[in-house]
C-alpha cells in the first residue's frame, strides 16, 4: 500500500495548493474524522484541537464557510510532504505518519515557513475501491496556530 | 513507473544541487521544451516565461553562458522535491506534477527559502530506454522571479 | 531495496522529531561510521568534521551526553526528506544520497530554516535481515553549524 498512500499524499497536497477546495472533502471517507492539534495539545492527550470534524459533510460545511469569509485576496501555499512511513493494519487498512511543510506565498511574492508537523492518518479503502481517510489528525510543530483556521492542512 | 520517476527526479535535484550543469540538459529529450513561469501568467495562460527552451541544443548554450557569467562566488542551492503525482499516458509517456522547495545558501552560511512550485513534466523513454523529460514546465508560485533567472530549476 | 530505503528514512526522521533520541543508534550496525560535515569540507575531502564516530556504542554515548547537558527546555525539529537516490552495490547493500531540510520550533512558536544537506549513505542488512546504516556522513550544505552540534541529523 506505500506506493498507493504516496500518490495519494500527492494529489493530497495538490488539491490543497491548487485552491481546489470543494474537491478536498472527498480525500475523507463519509464518517471521517478530521482534526486539527498542536504537538503541545496532543503530547499532553488533550483532544481540543483548533479544527475538529467528524464526517465528511462537516467538511464541506467547513469549505463553504471560508469560502464566504474569504472575500480577501488569498495568500498561495505549497505543501511540501516528506516520506510517508506506512504500517498496514490486520483489518487491511493502513496506518501512516507524513511529515508536512507549509510555505506561504504573499501576494507581493515573499514566501515564507508557514508551518509543519506532521499527518496521523488512518487509510482504508471505500465501496468503489478507492483510498480514503478514515482519520486524518494534523499535529502542527507550533503552538502559534491562530492564522492556521484559515486553511485545510 | 512511478518509483522510475521518484528516482529520475532525485538524480535531477542532486545534479542542480552539486553544480554539474553541464549535466543538466541530459535529463531531457533533444527536442525536449522547457519553460520556467510563474504561477500568476500559468493561471492566465500566458506562454511568455522567465526562460523558454525548445531543444536540449538551448539548454546547453544557456549553461555556457551562465559559466561564464559567473565570475562571481556562487550561493548554494538545496531542491527538496515533494511526492510526484504520476499519471501514465496511453502512448507509453507519463505525465507527472512534483512539488519543489529550494533552499539557498549564502556564501556566509545564511540560510533562507529561495523558492517554491511544481514541476509540470512529461516523461519519456529515449531510444537507448533511457527515462527523459519531454516537456519541464517550472511553475514558480512566486512572482519576484529576478534572481531565478540565474539559476535552472 | 529502494522502498525499503524510503520507510527507513521515514523512520528515522521521526524517531529524531519525536526525540525518541535513545532509539536513534539503532538504526545503526554495531560498527557504523557517522560523521557530520560541512559541505565545504567535504569539497576538500578533509576528514575532519563536526561529529565523528565509528560505532553505535559512540553514539549512544552522545546521546548520553546531551541528555545530561539539555537541562534547559529544548527547541523541536522538524526534518522534511527529498527523495532518496539508490544504487544497488554488488556486496547486497546499496549507497543512498537523499536530501534534507530541518526546520526548528522554538519555543515561542516561531518557526525558522535550521539546516539543509544531504546524507550519504551505506545501507546493509544485519544478521537478523534489518536494514541499517553501514555508513551516513551528513554533509551540511552551510559552514554555519556551531549549533548542530547538539542534535544528531
Amino acid at each position: 500500500m506505500q506506493l498507493e498512500i504516496h500518490a495519494f499524499q500527492a494529489a493530497y497536497a495538490r488539491c490543497l495548493d491548487d485552491e481546489k477546495l470543494e474537491a478536498w472533502p472527498d480525500f475523507f471517507l463519509a464518517d471521517a474524522v478530521y482534526r486539527v492539534t498542536t504537538a503541545d495539545n496532543f503530547r499532553r492527550g488533550l483532544q481540543a484541537g483548533l479544527i475538529w470534524a467528524n464526517s465528511r459533510a462537516m467538511l464541506a460545511d467547513r469549505i463553504s464557510a471560508l469560502r464566504e469569509a474569504n472575500i480577501y485576496e488569498r495568500h498561495g501555499y505549497r505543501h511540501i510532504l516528506g516520506l510517508p512511513l506506512v504500517a498496514a493494519l490486520a483489518s487491511g487498512e493502513a496506518r501512516a505518519e507524513t511529515p508536512f511543510l507549509v510555505a506561504r506565498i504573499m501576494r507581493d511574492g515573499a514566501t515564507d515557513l508557514f508551518a509543519t508537523g506532521r499527518y496521523l492518518d488512518v487509510f482504508a479503502h471505500d465501496e468503489a475501491g478507492a483510498l480514503k481517510l478514515r482519520e486524518r489528525v494534523v499535529v502542527c510543530d507550533s503552538s502559534r496556530i491562530d492564522t492556521l483556521l484559515a486553511i485545510p492542512l
